[in-house]
């Protein structure tokens, strides 16, 4: 299946149904269609051949929404950039991924410098605003109306599809390689797994960054339902709520950071919400304290939990609403990842590459028809994470006896301490319940006595203290006393984050490692 | 997606859940995953190599459905036999493929001559029924105890998995090549159009024969769906409607000849079939008034349509519920055959390929990872049916502005009456709705004045005379004159079937036409 079939089949079928709504301005699938297409032979015409990669650095929009269709349209590669990397991390991956064109926003227009720096190691730059087009820019809506839609190109389903940066704050970005096959065979998935196309009008809101691999696959998916999807510039609480409630939103995607902004939103209990029916979460591990937090706050809508990585376009588990529950046959499913979908495999293996046996821990693997093709130009990371045909997440965790596999942590952030493991995931879990913590980064520090110390930072809510003692007496309630944090430092500005919302740790763990080195990877 | 993976999925995720149910006879995913895979370990034990083909002749069973993932999870071939078809067509499709084992049930072992005949053209006999084992053959359950079981064969996505013979009725029978990409992007993409398993309990009743690529697909997408099969040996009317009500059945699939028989079934109104939710017709044209009594029959079940040939494995298009209607906005789509599926590409072309414009008549084509491989041993037939990726279906249709296509015939079973082209199922569907019609057949037949001239053949229901006069007088109302039966013949016996149910069109003109040859193909 190729990538731009939804599009086609979209405006011969759907024609005049809503596609996209940006603040209330809305596009059909014929409209999509055309633009689309036409978008496609303007980048042709500027010299973009089949296989060219074509980067955009820009907040979210419809346009963005056209430009993965239109580069994939024309044969090209799409290379989405990270709005939260630096610009010397941004023109790695221009540069690394042999960019030829690059579509910028006004967001990113306005730091003078990182356009020019970006600019100059491109071909042709597409300014995306509504302002006077920059000078040695093109403007993305004279490129439409210039040009004559064309047919797709005639792709092969294992064609590149797109290059998506990830791990860009470890130092080493590396470009996952996706086929038209990976993209649409897991969208086409979730489209199955999260019943999106079900509803009588399902309307998506895509408020997490389409550059990022989470929110594009939900756009994807949606448009392979045939369902509207409603965009906001950026993740703002306030946004999201005014959002569903004038576009009727069914569905949405959002990490668990976002949950807990939008559950702090202080006029959450304002709005109109009723359309609401799912919200899909994952891209980060979910503290049980704000999902519980959450369900209460909206007890007609359904939770759902997707797992996965870039690797895995993305997504290789999926726990459905029914196991959102503390009681009954399922409960305790709730603090799990979800089980394998439709189109993956999944096991637990050890170093050697062995299949782990059922509540063993080890590293999660998954195989399927959505594994990445491989890393751009590293061949090496590429066989460090595909072994025989298995990728290697990079989560450890374990599998129950139903197929649920719940993760302990990443690898890297796995604490060992005293000679045990200690998964900083279920630490932060304890601790997320104590009244008053807003959120918390467990780390493991050098410790002479342990070889690591379980250390904990916490960030309280507004106006509230939290006391150390208290919170370490209270985890012993919950977690085992190799566990229990050693210490607990408390901090009132935000956690450094990676652009899909991820608490940085390895950020976090710094000042305490300096100069010496961690054991694990 | 290898075809075998759906059942380790189900068994590891819903493992005690009812995965087949034969006259109350129920079986889990578990077991019938362990039976698959030991069955599978005594084939190779037998001599079964990846890549041989093993044929069945038999009604419909659990066990032919653990037969369908026994031989792939041996990495084997499958070759349905057609039921219906002669001890010569079946010798022919056992010879051409090259089966080395035969499955084989009490049905088509007391014939004992085809028996030996086919028994002698292979190296191994399974014996399926419960009765003493034949001389010189295996017991089924027998092998299934005395092995262990074991992984599934590495299957490649694109690796042959069954060859299922068409055309048999014709003196040309074509062996279609089927993949497990084919089989498995079809069967997923008919779970998602059905919607099959988003009820609470679904159940899905198999009634129609399993070697036939419309029942198999059923019975595959529900697998992948983990949604319950209930089989019947062979469809029989009361019996339909009793395991309707015992298995509380919510989906079935029916060909239109045995919607027919439902319908003509004396005790319908005595059975409970509140269960049931929606059945799927397709295989063959189904004549509107068929359609239309059985949607008031059944006003609380949704129909809807698929559309396809075995070459498509075996769907290309659907054409849901809410087009069932005779009015509003939708109504007129009832007499479609749907639109593009999730996975399909739909075209109408010429005889040189070129693809023509809305309601232009002309060739139905499809393109999509469902289309076959191609025709076992025969090259010719390939390139003829397969063109730049386009399958040719042989259906002659047209497409209207909203991307529905409309059968209007086989391109062999058009009549050219007087230079013009009459669609035999247009005239059929006219004559379908005479008071007291039960079924008709409309075939072209040698005319000195036309070249051809429209003929109909009908059956009466019980005890009802229709009158030739009055009939064609009827058909006026509805087509041009042109199309209107110069003579009808009146006729008691049933019409003569193929496996599939489907009116041999060729075996009614056969007394028309002796030693004269028509013009279309």
């Amino acid at each position: 299946m190729i990538f731009t079939q939804a599009i086609q089949r979209n405006s011969l079928l759907y024609k005049d149904n809503i596609a996209t709504c940006i603040g209330g301005n809305k596009k059909t699938w014929r409209e999509l269609e055309q633009r689309v297409a036409k978008l496609a032979n303007a980048l042709i015409s500027s010299g973009i051949k089949p296989g060219d990669r074509v980067a955009i650095l820009a907040l979210n929009s419809d346009r963005y929404l056209e430009y993965y269709y239109a580069v994939a349209w024309a044969g090209a590669v799409m290379v989405p950039l990270n709005i939260r990397w630096s610009v010397k991390e941004n023109l790695f991956a221009v540069n690394d991924s042999g960019t030829k064109a690059l579509f910028i926003d006004d967001q990113f227009l306005s730091i003078g410098k990182s356009l020019q720096q970006l600019s100059e190691n491109v071909e042709i730059s597409i300014y995306m605003g509504d302002k006077p087009t920059p000078a040695s820019m093109l403007n993305y809506e004279e490129l439409i109306n210039k040009h004559a839609a064309i047919e797709p190109f005639n792709s092969d389903e294992n064609d590149l599809i797109g290059i998506f940066y990830t791990g860009g704050t470890t130092g080493f970005p590396k470009g996952v390689m996706l086929s038209h096959k990976n993209i649409w065979t897991s969208s086409f998935s979730i489209l199955q797994e999260l019943k999106l196309s079900n509803r009588e009008t399902p309307v998506m809101l895509c408020a997490g960054p389409m550059f990022h691999l989470a929110a594009a696959a939900m756009c994807w998916s949606s448009v392979i339902g045939s369902v509207q999807v409603s965009i906001l510039p950026m993740f703002k609480a306030e946004e999201v709520l005014e959002c569903i409630q004038r576009d009727e939103v069914t569905d949405m995607l959002l990490v668990p950071t976002m949950i807990s902004m939008l559950l702090a939103e202080g006029g959450f209990k304002d709005y109109d919400l009723s359309s609401l029916d799912q919200i899909i979460y994952g891209a980060s591990p979910m503290p049980e304290g704000t999902l519980l937090e959450a369900m209460e706050l909206m007890p007609k809508v359904k939770f759902c939990q997707a797992y996965g990585q870039t690797e895995m376009s993305p997504i290789c588990a999926i726990l459905p609403a029914k196991y959102h529950t503390l009681t009954g046959e399922n409960a305790g499913k709730i603090r799990s990842a979800g089980r394998q979908s439709f189109i993956n495999q999944i096991a637990i293996k050890d170093e050697k590459g062995n299949s782990l046996g059922i509540n063993e821990v080890g590293e999660i693997c998954a195989k399927g028809p959505n594994i990445m093709m491989g890393y751009w130009n590293n061949p090496e990371q590429t066989q460090a994470a595909i072994k025989n045909g298995w990728l290697h997440s990079g989560d450890a965790g374990y599998m129950d006896d139903d197929g649920f596999i719940f993760l302990v942590d990443r690898v890297k952030d796995m604490i060992v301490s005293g000679g045990e493991n200690v998964f900083s995931a279920e630490v932060e879990s304890a601790i997320s319940k104590f009244p008053g913590v807003h959120e918390v980064a467990v780390i493991g520090i050098p410790s002479e006595q342990w070889g690591e110390a379980v250390h904990a930072i916490v960030r309280t809510k507004p106006n509230t203290r939290c006391d150390e003692i208290e919170i370490i007496q209270f985890c012993r309630e919950y977690i085992a006393g190799y566990k229990v944090p050693r210490s607990i430092e408390f901090r009132e500005e935000p956690f450094p984050i990676t652009g899909a919302a991820k608490i940085q740790k390895n950020v976090l763990r710094k000042s305490y490692w300096k100069n010496q080195e961690r054991n694990i990877n």
